[in-house]
């Protein structure tokens, strides 16, 4: 009866599989704070070394270590106190032997120190002479040069997603402006009959485009820029007219489908009457999520996602499959796995669905020591349940189901690709 | 000798206890999707029902239930089909006793009918009549009127950081506009002789401002809008000024210190006579981070908080402290613990700061179903072993260390608040 029934339901992996042919988006250049969260296009290697000089780590007095050698409170050291070193500027003077620099922390040592000892340990005397109490070794209470990154070093690879400790680094290093992936552009189209924009009052039998916002709000929280399209008839040359005009302006295609078997037929028919169109899969084994499609359509090819009518559906294959999408695009080269995952234990039994991996809505709750995942059960016409929910749990293939008590990992809703 | 010793070392609870005095930011009202990621500053209840009728929730026939009782393939029952309700409109007639209408999936169902027969259980006949293989019962392949949420229910409680499914139901409820707090103004100084613009090249005994630009990351990453207010000299009242400056136009004060213990003692001079100030605290028993000061200048007060002047410590200060004092700012109520921890086992033995919580940074490791967090050592001096860390394990008060191969948690350098 319906087009799906002469596909086979391809999996997960298989569907991931193809999205090597699918090439990141271009390179833009921004200012160092506006790279936050982005991608970067090319590795950035040290230009300088950081720190660039001999600085204290400690107050203190910038020493010959071997000046200090045996000191203790009972025998100490007494060294000739030659100045101190102002903050931010060099020295004015060495240090030579059985000489010694007041330094603040973070100032540069004088020629000839190679360790600080610290104002602690210390006294100074009135005739202009340090009471030294205990040794420092060479090398100690100083940062060497280049020991937080040397010139050249490359800290900072291609399809890293910079944190702001690296933007801390990359400051001190002066790199000020950073070549990144752009946004990926995602238009968002939504179909069916029945759908009207949110801002109007759906008469009987009329409901609001819900599908199309949530996703949008999913692209955006993964670091993409969508763009609402609007909501397009049930009408094979309007489709296609949508299809086609949001090509040219956009680096993946969404399209929000109605959740009739009818409606769905005309979108596929609408999607191969695109220059270009592959239809790469039509049927994916998840549950809930069956309905999908992933085309490559125009030339380069670009991705389209065609997504479930239901919102649980949509939802979770832009979870499952359009999070990673938006990744390749995006150019994001590392995974962070433990910032999307959590280990939990299941609190009730779960059957699983034969044949399809099975995608159970769980909310997550502390009990004492105990992270608990409850599911969340309701059809997936349903928005709340995901409302409700604080991730997702896994019921792999060919597994008949989880047991409560079982400990599961939860694919979290979580900021951030 | 310094300012320090005439305070006693607050607890990091100490320090959050006094978050209360301070005021959530206003309230401004955005559009649905510039929505996300914000936090709600009053509830929404439902203003209507969803559904707001009988809908489908696959494709079949809408039908009374017990018109269908009994049915099997061997005693089917027969249903006059009496037409199609069109996607998007309201049925044209209702389904009576012995009537059914043909129903896709979303549309609404025809008064009469309870329930959605399988159109897989069923099969046409030429002369109009509907073959029924197996029973449905009432409420079957259907949602019911305000199942997914219910007019007057709240799902959406005041201090919600809002989510994409959120944003979903709202636009199915039709709520176009939300009411937001503000996004946190955060003035951002750096003091400090030896610090210079990141544009500079820095002369000898110079380093660039790396520190104010963490904290700005960290700020946006976490929700609020950073203002750098520039590279304010040692000097009392320029200080004074820089920091009286601020004081109208934000809505927490940063002031990234020098590290010299006379930068610091000036910072508090400075920071002492602006109009309202109170010292609330003025060292902190955590490790990195001792030299923090939290202060609340103006009237209404707002808090101010002083960054040691390491960089590892400014950031392990920001995560601890200032990240909650952010979100207090921004009105969040809720807390999504697992969204920012993940358990690792300990890769080796970590010894703990006697009389300081002593955190740690730790670099993620997966092997095999393994997640390893191996600690990244170096002087807090370093950014580097930052760049190379996903989070900090915390060794407790009072906890002489940390052995190999246990349990810890890793509180994630992760997006969000």
């Amino acid at each position: 009866m319906t087009s799906l029934e002469f596909f086979r339901l391809q999996t997960r992996e298989e569907v991931l599989a193809l999205y090597p042919r699918f090439s990141p988006v271009g390179v833009e250049e921004v200012d160092l704070l506006a790279a936050l969260g982005r991608v970067l296009a090319a590795p950035v290697p040290a230009p300088e070394d950081v720190p660039a000089f001999l600085r204290a780590s400690m107050d203190g007095y910038g020493v010959r270590a071997a000046d200090t050698f045996g000191a203790s409170v009972g025998a100490p050291q007494y060294l000739e106190i030659k100045g101190e070193v102002p903050m931010g500027a060099a020295p004015e003077r060495p240090a030579g032997p059985g000489e010694t620099l007041r330094v603040p922390t973070g100032a540069m040592l004088p020629p000839g120190a190679d360790a600080v000892v610290m104002v602690e340990y210390t006294a100074e005397h009135p005739d202009g002479t340090l009471e030294v109490r205990r040794p420092v070794a060479p090398g100690e209470n100083v940062l060497q040069p280049g020991e937080d990154v040397q010139q050249g070093e490359v800290l900072f690879p291609a399809g890293l997603r910079l944190r702001p400790q690296d933007l801390g680094l990359l400051a001190a290093l002066g790199v000020t402006r950073l070549p990144v992936f752009r946004h990926p552009r995602v238009a968002i189209l939504s179909s069916g009959d029945e759908i009207v924009p949110i801002t109007q009052q759906p008469a009987p039998g009329q409901v609001r485009d819900s599908n199309a916002h949530l996703a949008a709000a999913q692209v955006a929280e993964w670091g993409g820029v969508p763009t609402l399209q609007g909501v397009i008839p049930d009408d094979f040359s309007a489709l296609k007219n949508a299809l086609a005009a949001a090509l040219g302006e956009a680096d993946l295609i969404l399209i929000s489908g109605g959740s009739s078997v009818g409606a769905r037929d005309l979108t596929l028919e609408a999607i191969k009457a695109l220059p270009g169109a592959e239809v790469l899969a039509h049927g994916v084994a998840i549950r809930p999520g069956k309905p999908t499609i992933l085309a490559a359509v125009g030339n380069p090819p670009l991705p389209l996602l065609g997504l479930p009518g239901h919102p649980a559906s949509a939802a979770v294959v832009m979870e499952v499959l359009g999070r990673p999408l938006l990744a390749r695009l995006a150019g994001l080269a590392e995974s962070r796995s433990w910032e999307d995952e959590v280990t939990a234990l299941l609190s009730r039994n779960l059957a699983g669905a034969s044949g399809r991996e099975d995608y159970v809505r769980v909310r997550l709750r502390r009990e004492g020591e105990t992270l608990w995942a409850d599911p969340v059960l309701g059809p997936s016409g349903l928005l709340s349940p995901l409302v409700k929910s604080d991730g997702l749990v896994m019921i792999p293939l060919g597994v008949e189901g989880l047991v409560r008590g079982e400990s599961v990992t939860v694919r979290l809703f979580s900021p951030g690709l």
